[in-house]
């Protein structure tokens, strides 16, 4: 439910209305303009009038969606986050790149250059590894995290990196400025609910067989937990089609564009697996309006240790950066020559 | 089986060992270059090396994908289709707009007009209309085919109609300049083999769970008997999806662009269902290196007899033709500057 | 919209009320039980109350379904056909088997000798065979059907066949009893609609790709064009499963028998794609309430020209028919006990 | 790897030889017959020759599947479970009843006694919830594993609840027999890894979108961390059809029984979504070889705080019991008759 409060409230006013409505055992949320969302918990019965009867409260409506908070409909403006003064969602294209894995400091340092050098604002790198075998390389743990701080403050990049269960995020959260919640890990409730209550933006990775409701929906919990700052990411469904590891659902970008205020990433090397994909489909995310892109990056891509066949060169993300940036250029251009 | 002849056979030398192939019981596909493409009927059982002994052949090598004909193995250089004076996947945009259905001349001179001012090179309209509901509306039949033809005529436009069953197909090629087969007709074998008969190009729709090697195989089917003019379109998929009426598969731009040499374009209209999505996944399609577009017009979209949803209005589809051009330049002198 | 009459109108008094819609531009499908549908043109608009002034008319309710003729609000009891007296859907198990292709008269008699021996009513053998490549073998043609007809003529089984086009048709209708549409002309309008215009039954098989809608509105065709005798065949779905060659669906038989009352038969073979998996789908199928099976059977089927992986033994089959038999009975005194 | 040992080893030899694998840096699992499996870590390079030199070692071999202990190759006899002296994998079918979520004390006894009538072993009942909607009901947590745990000694019942993560793990298992892994958490690795390390027998539930491998990989996630007592579950599959909640794959049962020893169950409460194909997706199930059913029931099936459409009654679940033990009886009966 929305209550649109009287535009005159104060702070102050606000504040108060909000304690009254906790103390009837609502969870008021807060957004920019007066408004006031109140997310309902189960079995709860309300009457709508009731609240006009509330000092301060214009207009009482219900939101549609199953989603709340990530609905276009409680906050119509797209969410900006802001991260070591980059902007998530702010218009200009926000660039992570990086390995699968942290295999090493140099390995880590050199992709951070690279990164840097081609104008990412962020650097990834997995150090808790969701391998489907257990005997493969799990990754590097703690360690790994060391490494990817400390190559992000050599470049002074954002770092990006994944979590796997509710008792990793204290740690990680400690050294990683966004946490990642993984494809096979979006419908992880106790994850999601943890995440909630940390400061850090959250990647939330679409599952591969989660429609645009049920990644909503994983991003709702996010939120209703207390952190506001989700970053969704389109990463290749899973579909009939074998020739591809995953299947880049680009009309992902168009819907959540409409259903949601949260910014969009889109992964083209998870999403297709197929390293002459990744140009491609990099530049066709940025044409469909994506807010950004998340690209694997190696200095040997054929030596990584992982998901070595859809890992691309430095050489290659360079020139993928130079032709979205050209291709934003141009409808930014058609864009205003169209107002004008 | 391919097999590569001296480069100093002279064309007539060329058509004499095709014929002795045929008296071999061969059906022999020759491509440019001097190369010769047999086509084995079942269980013949072949030895390699007894072509070597035939006088001009070099060298006998196998075609390792099921699709011969279609297959870059076999015709390395993208297929270029010439068709009243324009170019099919020659570097231009081959753009292709119209209504879903024929409705009334006023209707196919109006989208006519609208197309070729956008810079559209073909106009589309359905005649015979594959409905899923034998009660819903069938088409205008030929007298449809009649005013798409003067339309096309008026304002200089190629024209593309479907054609649902091989009796039809010698009535359409007399109108139409490209017959197109339906995603549901896509393995209809007995119309495929009929096509392969004529001269007109065919715009071949993948089938909604076609898989790319399914595709070129009913493509195959076209080449195998005697048609080499095949434009493979993408018009989304089926998945466990239900926001979009289909999920438009923009991978499958970059995987057709490797397997095959075939153009091809894109129908944002069909692949996404949705009016909105048409622009940003159109962009996308282009910067992902698609060869053309489909896109349904009409001079007043929500009365559309058929497809209403997913149609675009006039100014819609200008927009979309001049920022299209924008992102192909952007990406040529991408190109250009980096060869420099 | 369903008209109810008067339950004490003659038989010539409902032909005459007939007639009148017709020449109302109506299309009236008569029911059992002084019951009659009217299917509806394009844009037409019906004001309901019109029809309760015609004489005899009780009753007018829509049909909520999109698939009219085929539904079990216009048709509450399930269809039972008759061929060659053998009843399709009336409790007793409705077997079919057979090779996938006719291949040689022994191979056909062999079969028809042990589908007869083992209880199965019908004879399957193809004649014409979509293939997905142009170069494998494309069937015997009308000597296979002529083959067909003999052996079923000799051991009195039932036969069926596929057509592909409408053309085949006529020649088909004139050799089988059971004309069959394969999965990949499920959509294939024109056949369907000449499909409608014969007298035999037609066993339709599901698209692999199709919904129960999307089956049930292919029967509509069917129905709406005139023949009410259609048989539905699930025969494995596309999904991201590469185990199998299909993913047999069984619920559609649940679904199936809620929304329509037309006969229902399930085709392990093709729906698993694996020899070892036809006996326990079988018997699955038979348990979940399926009317009949279609089983591919070889006198030696490792040697079958076609589907060879997926063919089953002489043996194989009349130990499944055997099992089928048991559990048949189990279910129907499980039933007559809960009953007493 | 496995090494297939002399057979007249004693025990204690045998061990030795573990000890001295383990000092190697292997992992030894040993299987009956003399025969253990070496799961191999990380690029670790090994020369199968050497092994041959180890005493006791008369033949080493490489398994095939990526899954090793989960596969058939390693351990060719079907695994049985024994929980509370009854048997899951041996020949009885394991049934598991109960309501989607324990709501109180007389709902959990209410549905103990009906499972148990009709001849249940399990009882089943969600005492944390893994829901979409972070404002739906998240299930009662420890007070509703104490009630389920009084209700199964009540009755003499084996219990089966779910675990969402790592940290419930330790809880759960003090109060229940065997611990459930949610189709959504399958691959979860973290939990995966800490089931490993408990006694308790793991109901692995099939991600929705899994295929039989990625379900036999997070098995040996279990397996390969110590726990060799797992059931696997098929609870239905995402496709393209709408009309079910989930299609319920039957073909899983066919292709796990090739592939793997562990036993299977199916659930065609979740696999379906739909209370009236409970019981003939039941039987099917059964046809088709299932090792045991887990079946959603209710005392009031549409008073369901989760899960209603899908709940079934008391009476429903006893004819579907009945109707099983039947069917059961007559496939025992056929094999028998068979072999005499």
């Amino acid at each position: 439910m929305i209550l649109d409060l009287d535009p005159n409230l104060s702070d102050a006013q606000v504040e108060e209305l909000c304690e009254r409505l906790k103390r009837m055992k609502f969870t008021p949320v807060r957004q920019s303009g007066n408004r006031v969302a109140l997310v309902q918990g189960v079995g709860k019965q309300v009457r709508k009038e009731a609240f006009l009867e509330l000092s301060g409260v214009r207009k009482v409506s219900n939101l549609e969606q199953k989603f709340k908070l990530a609905s276009r409909e409680f906050h119509p403006q797209p969410t900006v986050i802001e991260c070591k003064g980059k902007k998530i969602g702010g218009g200009q294209l926000f660039a992570i790149a990086g390995p699968c894995s942290i295999e090493s400091k140099e390995q880590i340092f050199d992709c951070a250059k690279a990164a840097a050098a081609s104008g990412a604002f962020a650097l990834r790198g997995g150090a808790f590894k969701p391998r489907t075998s257990p005997y493969e390389f799990q990754g590097m743990g703690e360690e790994g995290l060391k490494l990817l701080r400390d190559a992000g403050e050599a470049y002074q990049l954002i770092t990006v990196s994944e979590v796997m269960e509710p008792a990793q995020v204290g740690l990680a959260a400690g050294y990683v400025d966004i946490l990642q919640v993984g494809s096979r890990n979006m419908q992880n409730f106790s994850l999601l609910k943890e995440l909630g209550k940390v400061k850090n933006p959250i990647l939330l990775k679409r599952g591969f067989s989660a429609t645009y409701q049920d990644l909503l929906m994983a991003a709702e919990y996010i939120l209703a937990h207390g952190n506001p700052n989700v970053i969704l990411c389109e990463r290749g469904i899973r579909t009939f089609e074998t020739y591809t590891r995953n299947t880049l659902d680009l009309n992902a970008v168009c819907a959540l564009r409409e259903l949601t205020h949260l910014p969009i990433v889109v992964d083209p090397s998870h999403g297709t697996g197929i390293r002459s994909f990744v140009e491609p489909m990099s530049l066709a995310a940025v044409a469909a309006g994506a807010d950004g892109l998340i690209i694997e990056i190696h200095p040997n891509p054929d030596r990584s240790l992982s998901d070595a066949q859809q890992t691309i060169s430095f050489e290659a993300f360079a020139k993928i950066m130079h032709m979205a940036g050209l291709i934003r250029n141009a409808l930014k251009n058609a864009c205003e020559s169209m107002i004008n």
